[in-house]
Order: structure tokens, then C-alpha cells, then sequence
């Protein structure tokens, strides 16, 4: 079964497409085949066309060895179209559009499910991403995140989850939410495939990335709980003290430290600003077809929340001065270790759940990648999120690399699929 | 001559088809006739289609009258996704899509020209825009500033330009630059058509606006040369001290103010930022055909700049602690009188035009508008900036018109158009 094409990470499919193992149509046909069995289970796309992707894998075929791009013929999910240039130019084969919420902006579930479990959701707003991802039915997808709708779904679908520095990828194409917070992310079954695609964007540190020498051996890392603590479940409880343990059993240095009071505001100051944000950025439908909207959404264009510009900006202004404060104290790790999730995959699809231990990052600007291993009480996978400074984009990979060898191995959750 | 449809304003063509004076076809028909004409001089326009003007005009006849927009029949130039929804919705007549530098991202004058003497440059980037309402081809246009593009055209054409608070209306579908920076603006030659499109976009401030009881009599105003005050011309300098003398026997507080030491980093920030925020906004376009990109484009994404990202960090969060700062310090007048630009449009159209005396204000994200009524020893237009903290778009509104009332009439420009 593993032979399948369609179960490889897209570095092993680039692998064998150079040896002359597979062709892009082959690669195709096995993924299409592999959708066309699980999308009435998963309902992952929102829109895919088979005779499109061949033609489009026909062509790639087509394309001389020497002037193929860095994902010659790998599969992608369309959603935004700057990223979705680059993706191309570096010749990825777009499969389709996979499922969000409404606009990606709200926390109604669509018709997706969990693909470990369908009675559960895969989470938002990303959701047919993340299903997708995990159910093998593409090797790489995108989403968004203004709150927590890149690493949520991660965590809820056991795959690697990234959310880069804010604005180190261009969001040009992406339906606007609020321009301060959405962030590109993307979703892949390992750490070389995040990579790949760090590459194709261009992510750059000031500082080339050190790869660890011998795993997570020596590396300085922090724990931290975040204030919003009190919302933890069993499941990431449970991760959190044994992703700790692992790592300094293979010789990290891992120290629990805790926010400074000052960043106590940060998780209200993320509702101030999305909400607020939500005025402007839905104005324009909400002129055309309210009727058509969300109440979530209709809520923000009425400013139903009640919150005046001067709160928006206290908010805004409040947040700017934490960044490099909390540069400032990530700086002293490799990583800090902090939660993806309340806990594993509720049930039943109609909520995508909760942001509230991601959107204090998002609002910080910090990368982050969601690292899978761990399971809850119900077998269902949970993830822990690393974090860094700001444009740490490829030191966070090299240290997502070792500790991701460690967790996956040992953490306890395999995937069954 | 004045009485001909294509030399009213917004405000005054809506009275008319309000009265049943004037048909939306017959008011398309005269500024196309108008357009036919002075485009092969002024070459405002990218794209207008005649028939496609005119279909919309018919369509806009047949709606009755309790179900008009706010902006029933009026012309508009097409730019951006988001507004233009909203202006569609709103009953507006888009006419066109006005010429623009290349991306509206370079300083390289497009072939458009400035109506009042077509051997000087319109400025730029919002060029056409600018041009096409100073010379009645429209009522209303629309922009963006990410350094002085709305603003600088708004001088150099003698019209009303209006960059409102930063995310106070949404930027979707317009070409990203500098997400913090780009601010979707507009032009119109008079302050009640600025309130249209304000009603339009529903910008709202904490305080409703305090109409001037006996325009500025009364009003609390600052003057303030800013930190690039020596890259100031005689025009603006002649222009700064009249208006602010006019003010002041018309009964208005007027005192010069100066900028606190730590703004004094403003303009090296504003450079960082831009050229950094090019990077990610130009990948995909680079990419795709680095050949076909301007070369100040290229340069951003190849980091022919030279800034780290710790550098771009420092601007990006040295700014962000001054926005509150200077609202702080704004707060005390009703508005602070500024340089639009260093003085009236050069000779040329190779180039648009310096941005010195606007990047600051469009880095602090406050709502500045130009205000028309002066002119340098060619008998160019040159304009004045009224800027307030941030989110007092509409009480700057009420600042602008009655100072606008007293420039118009006794600056000593008067268009000859």
C-alpha cells in the first residue's frame, strides 16, 4: 500500500519523477483515483476537475528535465493567487480548491470531517486542507490564519502545520479578514515538504539556519503554558508534559517559563482588532447581499461587538509593542514549545473549534509550525506548536526537523490511514 | 461652458437627476464626448469602453427612483475590487480604469499628462486619476498612496485628494505593495463629493463631526514643516505662509508646532519598510518574468537594498510606537496644516515627483487631505495637507471644507480648464 503514489510527501514524488521513476500523469491518475474514493467520506474539495489536473500533468510531463521548476509536478491546492503564481512558476500541479468556512472567517463547520474520524471535524477554517493532507489526498495544501485556522486544523488532522512570519509571503488573492492578522499557512505530511515550499516562497533569515548536529541533543528550548491555560484539555496537558520529558531524554535543555503580565491583554486585544477588522473587510458583501452573510459577519459591518476606534487602536498599538518584546525573549531559545490546542478533535462538525492558544501568535507575527505525535483520550491526534522570534522562518524549520523525528516516533499517535 | 454636464460635481449631478434635470445617459453621453476629446492630449485613461459606459448609463435610467443608491449614476473610475463593489452598490457609473505608474509601485511617469500644462507630469502613482478629474473627464476618482501617490497628484492637478485612515476601507483587489502602508485614497474637486464617497466606504469616527458654525473662525489649527522641510521649494514655502496668514484674518488659531526629536527617523523608516514590503509583493511577478519587471521592482525582490530583516523590524515597530504618539500630539488641534509636496509639478513626465512630504503621514496611517488653492511662480496648482490623528476622517472632513472655502477663493490659483 505504501507503494501507492499517491501516499508519498511530495520530496519523495520529486525524487522519483528525476530518477524517471513516475511520471507527473501516474502520480495524477493515483492521487484522482485516491479523491474519487474518499471525497464522499472526507468532502475535502470544493472544487476539483479531473480532465483539468491531467491535462495540466500532461503538460508538466512535456517540460525538458533541465528546465523543470523546484515542485515539478507535485500536487497543490489552490487558494490564493500570488502563492499560487509562485507555485505554479515553480511547477506544481494545482489539484483544485479544497473546503473552508464561510469567507474562512467564521467557526461553522463545512460539510468536511475529520478524516481519522468522520464523526469529527478537521477543524477550520482551513478545514479541506488539513482533511485533505492527512487523508493522502494531496501532499501539500495552503490555508490561511487570523486566529488559529493554519495550525488548529494541523493539530486536528495530525500533519505538519506552518504559519510563517507575517507577510514573509505575500497574501495578494486572499479574501481579506484583517490585514494585520491573516497570514498564508500550509499543511504537509513532513518537515522536507514545508521546506520545499519555504524555498518556492522565498522565506530568509538574517542568519542561515543551523541544522542541529545530532538531534534535538543540545538544543535550548522553553515551555510556555500561555495565560490562556485554564481552557487545556487532558489530551494537551497530557502532550505538553510528555513532549517535554522526550526531548530531554534525548538531551534537549527544556525550561518552563511563563509571559511576562504585560502580554495578559493579548488574547482580548486579538478579539478587539478581528472583529474591528471584520468592519472594513466585509463591507463590500455586506452592501451587495447581507441577507446572503453570516451573522458573525453581519455582526462585525454593524459593529455589533461595540468597540470604538480608540479601543481598536489601544488594541493595534498594544500589540505592536509586544513584538519585539517577545523577540526579545524567544530570542534566548532554539524554540519555545507551546500548545496547538485545547485538546484533540471535538465531535461532530458543526463547530471548527477553538483558537484561543493560537491567536496570541498570530497577532504577534511569529511563526509557527504545528508538530504532530501526540493522541487524546479517543485515539484522535494533538499536535504541539514551536514557536521563535519574528523571521525565524528557517531556524524554526531545522529545529521542527529534529524535534518532529523525536515526537513522531515516540510521542505515541500514528496515523491509520 | 458651465453649464454643460461634465463639468459638475458629484453632489451637483445628483440634484440634477434627483430634480428629473438630467438623465444618467445623457450625463455619460457628455463626459464621453469630453473624454473623446482630450484624451489623445491629457491621456488619462488605460481602458474605457464607450458602449459598455453607455449600457450601464441605460441600466442606471431604468432603476426608479426610491430604489437609487447614494451614488446613483455618478462616474467613477474603476481600480480596486472591494471599493468598487461597494461603489457599484452604491449606484455609481464606473466609466474606466485611469492610468497608473507600473504597479502604481515606480516613479516613472506613465504617457498621462497634467491638463494645466501637459509638459509637467500629473505626479504619480494615481496619475490618470488626478488628471482625469482636475480636467472634468470625471467627477470622482480613485487611488492608493503607499508614499505620496494619492496626495502629490492631488496637488500638482489642483483637485481635492483624500487618503483616509489606513484600513479604514478595505483594500481588496488592489496590488499589494506595503500591506502597512498602502492606503486606498481618492480625488474630487470639492469637499462635498469627498463626503459622498465617505458616506459610501462608511467612515466613521468615534465623535460625530462638529460642523464650524462660521467656517474657520474659531478653529484650533498647527502648522508644521516637518524634518524635510529643506527639500522645500518657494512655491510651497509662499503657499504655507499664505495660507496659514488667511486663516488667521479669517479668525482661525494658527501655531507653528515642530515634530519631538524621535520622529526625526520617520522617512529612513518609511524607505525600509516600502523597499522591504516590495520582497514578498513582487516574488510572484518576478518569478513569472523578472525580465518584464521595472528595475526599482527587481531591486526589492533581489534585496538590492541591503536591509536585514532586524532593520526592517526596527521600522516596522519604531512606527508603530509613534502612531499613538502622534495622535497624542494632533489631538490637540482640529487639524495640523502641512507640505503636500516640495512644490508645483515639474517639468516632464518622465517623472512623478517626490513623496518626501507624504510618506510620513501615510506611515502614521492619519487621513490627510489636500486641499487646492495656490500656485507656484509657473502658475501651477499647489496644494496644501491637512492632517488629524488617526480615525477622524470625518471630522478632518469638516476642517477641509471650511478651509477650503477661504484657500479656493483668496489662495490666488484658479483653474483655467
Amino acid at each position: 500500500m505504501s507503494s501507492e503514489p499517491y501516499r508519498l510527501s511530495a520530496t519523495e514524488v520529486l525524487q522519483r519523477f528525476s530518477n524517471g521513476d513516475l511520471t507527473v500523469v501516474e502520480y495524477a491518475a493515483s492521487l484522482l483515483d485516491h479523491i474519487d474514493e474518499r471525497q464522499p467520506v472526507v468532502k475535502a474539495w470544493e472544487y476539483i476537475d479531473r480532465a483539468q489536473v491531467l491535462q495540466q500533468a500532461r503538460e508538466l510531463d512535456k517540460v525538458p528535465k533541465e528546465q523543470r521548476g523546484p515542485l515539478h509536478g507535485d500536487d497543490q491546492v489552490e487558494l490564493d493567487a500570488g502563492s499560487v503564481i509562485m507555485l505554479r512558476a515553480a511547477g506544481a500541479l494545482i489539484l483544485g480548491k479544497t473546503r473552508t468556512t464561510e469567507f474562512a472567517a467564521t467557526v461553522n463547520g463545512p460539510a468536511t470531517t475529520n478524516p481519522h474520524d468522520t464523526g469529527r471535524t478537521p477543524g477550520g477554517s482551513s478545514s479541506g486542507s488539513g482533511a485533505a493532507v492527512a487523508d493522502f489526498q494531496a501532499s501539500i495544501a495552503l490555508g490561511t490564519q487570523t486566529g488559529g485556522s493554519t495550525i488548529r486544523p494541523g493539530s486536528f488532522n495530525g500533519v505538519y502545520a506552518m504559519k510563517p512570519t507575517w507577510n514573509a509571503i505575500t497574501r495578494e488573492g486572499q479574501k481579506i479578514y484583517s490585514l494585520i492578522l491573516d497570514t498564508l499557512g500550509f499543511y504537509t505530511r513532513s518537515v522536507d515538504d514545508l521546506k520545499l515550499l519555504a524555498e518556492v516562497f522565498g522565506l530568509k533569515d538574517d542568519q542561515p539556519p543551523q541544522q542541529p548536529s545530532s538531534g534535538v541533543k543540545g538544543l535550548k528550548l522553553a515551555v510556555l503554558k500561555t495565560m490562556v491555560w485554564d481552557q487545556v484539555g487532558p489530551g494537551t496537558r497530557d502532550a505538553l508534559n510528555k513532549g517535554a520529558e522526550l526531548l530531554r531524554s534525548h538531551g534537549a535543555d527544556v525550561k518552563e517559563i511563563g509571559f511576562p503580565t504585560e502580554f495578559a491583554k493579548l488574547p482580548a486585544w486579538h478579539t478587539i482588532i478581528l472583529k474591528s477588522d471584520g468592519r472594513p473587510s466585509f463591507r463590500p458583501e455586506y452592501m451587495v447581499g447581507k441577507d446572503k452573510l453570516d451573522v458573525s459577519l453581519v455582526e462585525h459591518v454593524e459593529e455589533a461587538h461595540g468597540y470604538s476606534r480608540k479601543d481598536y487602536m489601544e488594541a493595534f498599538d498594544g500589540v505592536a509593542a509586544l513584538r519585539p518584546k517577545w523577540d526579545a525573549i524567544a530570542e534566548e531559545y532554539d524554540a519555545v514549545i507551546v500548545p496547538s490546542v485545547p485538546d484533540e478533535a471535538p465531535k461532530g462538525i458543526e463547530s471548527t473549534g477553538s483558537a484561543a492558544f493560537n491567536s496570541m501568535w498570530t497577532a504577534l507575527h511569529v511563526p509557527v509550525i504545528n508538530v504532530p505525535g501526540f493522541q487524546g483520550e479517543h485515539g484522535m491526534p494533538i499536535g504541539l506548536s514551536l514557536v521563535t522570534p519574528r523571521y525565524h522562518d528557517q531556524a524554526l524549520l531545522e529545529v521542527a526537523k529534529a524535534v518532529g523525528e523525536v515526537w513522531e516516533k515516540e510521542g505515541g499517535w500514528a496515523s491509520k490511514l
